[in-house]
């Protein structure tokens, strides 16, 4: 039995909650800065607001004033903050790490190296660590398709761990799997971290067809809805992650699997990055789309302002042939320099048809 | 302008009207003996009673009293039937073919060779042509994500045509082509067509947690579906659609395209074996599910029988791992021998894993 520290009291680092307990382990989950109602709620009502469940027995919420406290003597730290929250977990939590302890990431996206170049959140956040602390944290990711609302209601879940430790993997894969969560790991840490930050660019792309749909006054007399095109679009964004990873220097296979398509497939499902999509489908520009949205993390648009700036550089590096990519090329131009939308179709499936 | 016999008058086959007559081609629609009262809708009402929608001008409806005259001319033949009807339209139209008159197959399904092996239904017909034509009826096979009252809907729809000869792929496709449907070709007509097939029974795969949620009773409170067992399921089928289209000799990279996941992804959107796997999650054993959906063709079901006979021969022949494909090897005990359904998930993503 562990003592394992979530940061970040959101709908997914909390959910974790639910197996860590079931195996046993106690769990401290911290919120964040901006997540002061939630942690307040957790106390007064033993409920999480957010997921809508009572917090199971073995949770004990802590506001961030007790950070310290609450990471005292953890045997796991587990990274729960979304992508904008990753430099403040780097400044704040940084520092507090301990050499030799893990720590499991569940954040997804993607940052910007000095080159320019895509670089992995773990990465990141290592380089942001006292000089005392870089490369002994050992670290590891989850990749996978998982809706936090599901794991905490104990539904079958399959996941990936990833991370260079291969001993690690198989020790937190042995700290958390339940008969509902299945852990999986994987070696293959550019590709398993670059689909779970990729797959909401594309589920936004995907996502489109919802959008053009309503713009065309929904399924017609005999109900011919756009399905035809929704998997046109899936099937487009599998080759062109699959592209992507290669030219990062992952393993294809990855996206092929789980962290790929699998994440890809939930997240098509619904949320935040498919009603962006589908606000930009009907024929909003970005802007007003965003306006819309205010106030929600879009994880979707961010990454692909990301790789807007990022696909460039690659290109010039030779990583990238330019025309590989149309529907990334086409999202990036949508969401960062207000184009409407118009799917470049004949210009897919280069790959496959070679 | 030519002239397009289809043979066959279900969805897809009558869908197809639509691109070909968009694009000035005359159609001659030839119901099977199956399709009289399709074709006497359609005459009277000049309307597609299943695709509910008027023929377009430039369609004439046949009864297969008048299959002779409806072939008579023709530039181009369609294999409009479903797999059940394969073996009647080799025998029927199969002697009424012309050499170097080519022919365009939209039937899905897999037939078994001499050996007990899995085949491909373009060679099945081959091989049942008279002498004098065997060899010398060009061919082409159609794959991807397409739902036919999409197609007649006139909605955006990418697909790939398959077969041996590039030019005869380019030839069909520019005769084809339209705003709305898009055509790539590729020569990888094992992967295509084993994709075609396959997709059926992974689909009844897939809609196996859709039961699993019913039998569970639906959401819970908090609104926890079964998306991330949707989203395993899925990706565990498209590995091993990749791993058994290699087996076969074919390309894994039409697996992870448009035949592959891009027509997985459209087909559990619903239809008839999205509705079998629902029936057979739910609890409900093969025998009561099929007699449930009685008269329906079952694609899933069919190609799940005939895999399950040609698995062992396969894998006697050193062609597959038996432990390689642990979701197709349930889904063809529940489906040919009665057993309930009990997802083997531990044993899933063995390839991922590596």
């Amino acid at each position: 039995m562990s003592t394992v520290t979530i940061v970040g009291a959101g709908y997914m680092g909390s959910a974790l909650a639910w197996p860590l307990t079931d195996r046993g382990h106690r769990v401290r989950l911290v919120g964040t800065p901006l997540d002061h109602d939630i942690i307040r709620a957790c106390l007064r009502d033993g409920r999480h607001p957010n997921l809508q469940r009572p917090l199971p027995e073995g949770v004990r919420p802590y506001p961030i004033e007790l950070l310290e406290e609450a990471l005292d003597g953890a045997d796991l730290i587990v990274q729960g903050v979304s992508s904008p929250g990753v430099e403040w977990f780097a400044a704040t939590v940084g520092p507090r790490l301990v050499p030799g302890r893990p720590l499991l990431s569940i954040t997804k996206g993607l940052g910007l190296d000095d080159d320019g170049l895509p670089c992995l959140l773990p990465d990141l956040v290592e380089r942001r660590l006292p000089e005392r602390l870089r490369g002994r944290v050992p670290w590891a990711a989850v990749g996978g398709p998982c809706i936090a609302g599901e794991l905490a209601g104990r539904r079958q879940t399959c996941v990936v761990f990833t991370g260079h430790d291969a001993a690690l993997l198989e020790h937190l894969a042995g700290m958390l799997h339940t008969e509902y969560y299945h852990v999986w790991t994987s070696t293959d840490v550019v590709g398993v971290e670059a689909c779970v930050a990729l797959k909401n660019g594309y589920t936004l792309g995907v996502a489109l067809a919802l959008g053009i749909l309503e713009a065309a006054g929904g399924p017609d007399a005999a109900g011919a809805a756009m399905h035809n095109l929704c998997a046109a679009l899936f099937a487009q964004a599998g080759m062109e992650m699959a592209t992507l990873v290669q030219a990062l220097g992952g393993d294809p296979r990855s996206v092929h699997g789980l962290p790929g398509i699998g994440d890809l497939f939930v997240t098509v499902q619904g949320g935040r990055s498919v009603l962006l999509g589908r606000l930009l489908g009907s024929g909003l520009p970005i802007e007003p789309a965003l306006a819309r949205l205010e106030g929600v993390t879009l994880e979707s648009a961010e990454v692909l302002r990301l790789l807007a700036r990022a696909l460039p550089n690659m290109e010039r590096r030779g990583l990238l042939q330019p025309s590989g990519l149309p529907l990334l090329q086409h999202l990036a131009e949508v969401v960062t320099q207000g184009k409407p939308v118009s799917l470049p179709l004949d210009r897919f499936f280069q790959v496959a048809a070679a």
